[in-house]
């Protein structure tokens, strides 16, 4: 299927199959799925949004009218180790700074939001081949103080974690959040609590 | 817009007018709006999964065939006091019994995840004119000890958690979370970390 190159970026994750093999978002999906099948985290991507004006319900339910609605949160959450996790894939194709018109003012509402009441919010940026885990309270604390329009590759580069792509896990961003985030990776599973193996 | 008798109840929530003022779905959203503008929890509703297969460009960005999809996670989910919540809404018009075809395998699969990796997941129960928070514990004991192919209303009335309806919040599951699982309310925000309030 052939798309417009003036394809709204909005859209473009959703249905782009550009560079397929190693997009961003696909190489965090095989990630999520990797977490799950190995039980290690509980991660999904939100289904994006879609207002449904009409229905075709003739051969099964068919919708025929729908329309892309902005997404108010951010496009990954869940849960690992007792921690609510929510983070945003950006794509960074500038080579010298991360333009924050990236970032709608509601999913900075957001990030503030789940840090504020205990969880981690983060994004994980492509930029200049390298993929970063860029904590949500930096991205805070830089759209506080600095009052400026984009954050500098070399501010990325410094503050933000390096995340590798592994072949059999996809990009491994959990070993960023054990990194970034100190005391997460050391979570004791309440055993008395387990819903044993066999019972799944 | 007129629907006919046999819609799908895969999709009745999604475009299903009837009742609107008290419809499960509908408290409960309303709930989720106040606790986000109280400070007092980050829950949303998750978009419903819809698979994109025709988008046409030509007058902004118009979905012109698509379709759902079954989601493998339960309706809601976010943030309270530190711990990551989900639950599914299921209203029941059977007044002896909950049936439990109306929750997939890989939901009860997803509610055994949930737990093990230290989050809270739950159903809310609209039964009988009550509401009732029906722990996921309670739900995996159930399945796997009595064999049986629905709940009796004895069960979920003595074992689940009575909802009220407050005019002002919504239904108020927060309360019945609040209940249901002792320790949560007592959580000590790190003060330190928190944003500034005029930061927001």
């Amino acid at each position: 299927m052939k798309y417009p190159n003036n394809i709204n970026k909005k859209y473009k994750h959703e249905i782009n199959y550009k560079n397929r093999g190693m997009n961003l978002e696909t190489i965090i999906n095989e990630a999520c799925k990797y977490y799950l099948d190995n039980d290690i985290a509980v991660i999904y991507k939100k289904p994006t949004p879609i207002g449904v004006v009409d229905v075709d319900y003739k051969n099964g339910a068919v919708i025929k009218k729908a329309y892309f609605k902005e997404p108010s949160t951010l496009d990954y959450n869940g849960l690992y180790n007792g921690k609510y996790i929510e983070f945003d894939a950006k794509e960074c194709h500038n080579k010298t700074s991360f333009p924050l018109s990236n970032i709608h003012n509601h999913q900075i509402s957001h990030i503030k939001n789940i840090i504020n009441h205990g969880g981690i919010a983060f994004l994980i940026i492509s930029m200049n081949n390298n993929y970063y885990l860029f904590k949500g309270e930096n991205l805070i604390d830089f759209i506080t103080n600095e009052k400026r329009k984009s954050i500098p590759f070399s501010i990325i580069d410094s503050i933000g974690y390096k995340l590798n792509y592994n072949y059999n896990i996809g990009l491994d961003y959990i070993k960023g959040i054990n990194i970034a985030y100190k005391g997460v990776e050391n979570y004791e599973k309440n055993t008395k609590n387990q819903i044993k193996k066999e019972e799944r």
